[in-house]
């Protein structure tokens, strides 16, 4: 490509301050060094996390930073002994590393890679701690290791999944976050089986995954419960029933997500005694803290949690994509709008909005 | 016998007040009714559960009472349509019931049988919803639905596991709580595995079964903690580490064996991220709360509970007794004082100073 190895300046949304509109400029974005691949996203969804993070209430969050971590975009180019992907590939950034190699890939226990986590955290690359993005020479921070508000980013190679070329990127960046954090949810961390009867706290797009996640995997009841009305009428296709006390004994499994530790505990609780499992996906403000009786666990019940559904990135994602081609998982019907880059504060508002789950903004003209 | 359908007249001790002493009475144990069994107790053994109810802190204790439930003795006679165990049998009364029909028995997820629990929660018999035990005429209630601080108790059928003849009472009493306690919450609710590192805190009769079933489990490395020193010395041929930075990012598996909510969290908090279970086992005081960040719980660590270790009572305390039997298992090693029911105070005043695991009572003399 002409542009390799080149600085390419481009639009991106940056995030000064808290809570101060996102500002769309022109950014430098530095060619990728080794182990690292730039991206041209095409495609980028607005997820709860990037709010929670612009809002000024995550104590980690850095500024100026280029928020967005549900996309999907094509390789642009790729530093050196980067082998897995080459220019040209379809892609998804992926928030949550997977190296194949670090003490948690091989654990098989858990997704949670452990290889670019400082790095990520600190809003930097591993290479050379810096960052990739600049305007005028000033740094700008990346976000969760994908910073999907720009037109092109840099990512280090083990955050990049390559999808089926085919795949419509505008449908499948949302595989990026929201929809599989719910879906694996329930098929990785709870393994809901078939009969059984899930809670589910919460009906954005996480919950909704969740309800469609027990749905495949069996269960014979889905109970769902939020304040705004309208997500009961958004319906993804799963009969989602209103908690009453019409489960004999309570739930087999509860999902919180919302980020409220008052309601992770109604979760916890609303499980039946012996076997009641619940899952925590919300993120709560910091500092914030859940409670509960010992008794109930003793009782039986187990409290857990999972980031990004327990799905291991790069090996997953595609699988994913996959079986959204084969129309056995849905992606469509969480996308409630469709706007362009230009009108991000627009989509954040929205999303602070009833009845809105994913807004896909398109990334190029 | 000749005793069968007859009141029997024998030594129990009987607990008027919290904290008082208890007092060595004549009580009236009345026969068997439809579906009970009435057991002469010949061994009885102290748990910490007896003292937290004596102590006055368990809010649903009921006084005056006949406390015990860590035991074994001979069955006296039986009531109506009692065909599992016959006069004569040898048998452990377990205060978790095994019913094997209802809800909880046939989930193949719990040993928390139902059938029972409103009566024994209550002190009572389920048959007539009044206790078997009076001094002239006045009664006495039931507790954990065993009352074994008595030479002769009264249970339901379903809180009776019948055992090898041949088997040392005054040994596998010990298999009516703490010993299979902690076996079984590393077997049945951790499910450790070879190569594991455990940490348990609290080192009395279930930290140190804990320690005995993460051994036989394979576990690499047990660790420690308590703060009574003795408890380190008394061994029980399970080499255990003490608590310090030596692990790489946290133990796999951790065991709460106090009672302590402080204890309780950093339990939790020293598991390692992505797998780190931790399981709690002690009973806290009435009204205490656990909390953590659910931050904990996202990023992969699990927080459940234990009830008698999981293990279902009629069927499995049997097997437990064979793998006594088979040396496959320890009991005498936890058994540190050997004492007549008429010491239970001294007993229950040994149990509050160090150096302490079990204290078995002969029950006649
Ligand atoms: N663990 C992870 O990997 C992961 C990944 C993605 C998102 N998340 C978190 O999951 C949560 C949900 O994400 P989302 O994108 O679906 O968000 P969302 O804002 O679209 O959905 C949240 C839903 O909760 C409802 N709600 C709010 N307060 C409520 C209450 N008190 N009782 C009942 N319902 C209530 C809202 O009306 C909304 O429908 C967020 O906290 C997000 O940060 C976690
Ligand atoms: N869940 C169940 O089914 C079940 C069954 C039996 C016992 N229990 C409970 O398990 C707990 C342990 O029972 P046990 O019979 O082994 O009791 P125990 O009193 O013999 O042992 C407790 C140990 O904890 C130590 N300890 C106390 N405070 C401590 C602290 N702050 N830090 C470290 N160590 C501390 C003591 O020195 C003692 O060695 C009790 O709470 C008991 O009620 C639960
Ligand atoms: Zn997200
Ligand atoms: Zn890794
Ligand atoms: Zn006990
Ligand atoms: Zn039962």
């Amino acid at each position: 490509m002409a542009t390799a190895g080149k600085v390419i300046t481009c639009k991106a949304a940056v995030a000064y301050e808290p809570n101060k509109p996102l500002v769309i400029e022109d950014v430098q974005v530095a060619p990728p060094q080794a182990g690292e691949v730039r991206i041209k996203i095409l495609f980028t969804a607005l997820c709860h996390t990037d709010a929670y993070t612009w809002s000024g209430k995550d104590p980690e969050g850095l500024f100026p930073c280029i928020l967005g971590h549900e996309a999907a975009g094509i390789v642009e180019s790729v530093g050196e002994g980067v082998t897995e992907v080459q220019p040209g590939d379809h892609v998804i950034p992926c928030y949550q590393a997977e190296c194949k190699e670090c003490k948690f890939c091989k654990s098989g226990k858990t997704n949670l890679c452990g290889k670019v986590r400082m790095a990520t955290g600190a809003g930097i690359m591993m290479n050379d701690c810096k960052s990739r993005f600049s305007i005028n020479g000033k740094p700008i921070y990346h976000f969760m290791g994908t910073s999907t508000f720009s037109q092109y980013t840099v990512v280090h190679d083990v955050s990049v999944a390559k999808v089926d070329p085919q795949a419509p990127l505008d449908k499948v960046c949302l595989l990026g976050c929201g929809v599989p954090t719910g879906l694996g949810a329930v098929w990785n961390t709870a393994k809901v089986e078939p009969g059984a009867i899930v809670a589910i706290f919460g009906l954005g797009t996480v919950g909704l995954a969740v309800a469609e996640g027990a749905k495949s995997a069996g269960a014979s009841r889905v109970i769902g419960v939020d304040i705004d009305s309208k997500k009961f009428d958004i319906g993804i296709g799963v009969d989602i029933g209103v908690l009453v006390d019409l489960t004999d004994g309570g739930v087999d499994y509860s999902f919180e997500c919302i980020g409220n530790v008052s309601v992770m505990r109604a979760a916890l609780e609303c499980c039946h005694k012996g076997w009641g499992t619940s899952v925590i996906i919300g993120v709560a403000a910091s500092g914030q803290e859940i409670s509960t009786r010992p008794f109930q666990l003793v009782t039986g019940r187990v409290w857990k949690g999972a980031a990004f559904g327990g799905f291991k990135s790069r090996s997953q994602v595609p699988w994913l994509v996959d079986k959204y081609m084969k129309k056995e998982i849905k992606i469509d019907e969480y996308i409630t709008h469709n706007l362009t880059l230009g009108d991000i504060n627009k989509a954040f508002d929205l999303m602070h909005e009833g009845g809105c789950l994913r807004c896909v903004l398109k990334m190029h003209e």
